[in-house]
């Protein structure tokens, strides 16, 4: 057998994300054994049925005995008992690592709780669909995607490196940031997009139900793209609402101060103040294109 | 030959829409012959030289000229001159047709000047890309997609009739409602999504700049979907915001209301009303994949 990059990787947690590292880790052979927790029965016996780990647990603790990897793949909000759960069993040398949207609340609710902080790399990959569970997950996700590390200044630079090789072989571009920068770039690249969209999808699921009606009918004129960004799963998005509640309430404060500018213009029918606006950003979409982030 | 549709159509304005409309008729034979009027000498240049039209004049007066189908396709603000320039040249049964996102200023200001309403249909496509200029343009750009029209009480019903004809032929799904009522239905499924779409962009193109290099980097993650919304032809939505007003403002005026409750709710840490509030959501997505209209 060749030489694997981890002897037992263990995922608490085994949806979108998780699935997907743990299928390219088969199929790549990038691991010996990989385990699963997951607190629902139904996800388990799926696990296990599509192949992708050889054994699901419904206990943290027991799934991470003996593993050299652990990575976290749960809403953020269970971080903390989790690391409380799975502190115990770890050995000096595992590595444990996350998928979380949110950085800095994660690094403090999991280093609360281990032993040792220096074999903790979060990390976050760019990557995902509308789609939740186990089986949604496809070894493909992550090719040609960023995954930001947000190592401390305790993490231990060699499980860094470690965690980067993983995620290259896995096909990512890695990156890495402190945790409040990464929270800041996200709420504005990701955490705001999500509040926008579940918010007008709000608003249209209120109206009256005829016009509701035609709203679907009609809606591949804009709003079919919100409805897929808001079709996403609510409660590792309530989560990160309530982990970066003050870099998404800055960005938030300062789109509502823009969207009542466009706002006034169109009220005044300023012309060519709205020509202005809608001309300049253009050139972030050039930007986007120019740096293979969109098709 | 064959019988077609229309013996000479003179399509005013020739970008995404009059560019496409023009290749699916010439592909499919509905019109012995095309010819369009473009103001800027590129634009007409271009449009002979891809072969979608016979011809390609400045003065839309000389296009209609013995056209039995005229369709304006320019930016909704100058409709009203080009009613006028073309109104003396019209046939007693020209048929006049449109392709503007908004309906009940368009009845208004080519009303006004047409010589009689009951040969003009007001219609609206409801597909497009983020693309302009007739090179953007595809003859399958309609297919399995709505298109709105919005015939007044004045209007003849054998012209709408015809221009149903030729929307289905172009592989369109049509409908027909008021022209008011298709303005509230696109002021939420098209108008605010856009105008959303451009202020976050917008808010995005006001960062520091090494705070937008890492934007554009990592725009994977939700914000990628509103840049291509916001890199639609900036003079075309000018004039849909001008001319959609009251619609507009309404539902924007719904969506902050929303976005407020969104916003108190991550504030205070209220970890179930926001689950709630994305959890429901979801159904709207369900319609619109139940109704075909997203992949």
């Amino acid at each position: 057998m060749a030489d694997t990059m981890f002897k037992k990787v263990a995922f608490i947690g085994i949806g979108l994300i998780g699935s997907s590292m743990a299928r390219r880790m088969k199929a790549d052979g990038l691991a010996d054994e990989i385990v699963c927790c997951a607190r629902s029965e139904a996800t388990r016996a799926k696990a296990l049925e599509l192949g992708i780990v050889s054994q699901a647990v419904e206990n943290p603790a027991a799934a991470v005995y003996g593993a050299d990897l652990v990575v976290i793949a749960t809403p953020i909000g269970s971080y903390g008992t989790i690391a409380e759960a799975i502190a115990p069993v770890l050995k000096a040398d595992t590595i444990v690592t996350d998928v979380g949207s949110v950085k800095q609340a994660v690094v403090d609710a999991v280093g609360a709780h281990l032993p040792s902080v220096k074999n903790f790399v979060p990390g976050h990959p760019i990557a995902g669909t509308e789609h939740s569970g186990p089986e949604s997950g496809f070894p493909e996700l992550f090719e040609q995607r960023w995954t930001i590390l947000t190592p401390t200044e305790d993490t231990d630079p060699a499980a860094t490196e470690r965690v980067t090789a993983l995620w290259r072989a896995m096909g990512a571009m890695v990156d890495h940031m402190t945790p409040s920068h990464h929270d800041m770039v996200l709420a504005i690249t990701s955490h705001l997009p999500h509040l926008i969209a579940y918010t007008i999808v709000g608003t249209a699921t209120d109206l009256e139900d005829d016009l509701r009606q035609e709203v679907i009918k009609y809606s591949a004129s804009g709003f079919r793209d919100f409805t897929r960004i808001a079709a996403s799963d609510p409660v590792m998005w309530r989560d990160i609402f309530l982990n970066n509640k003050e870099a998404t309430l800055e960005i938030l404060q300062r789109f509502s101060e823009d969207l009542t500018t466009l706002q006034r213009a169109i009220r005044r029918g300023e012309g060519d103040a709205l020509e202005t606006l809608f001309a300049r950003t253009r050139k972030i979409r050039r930007g986007i294109i120019d740096a293979n982030q969109a098709d």
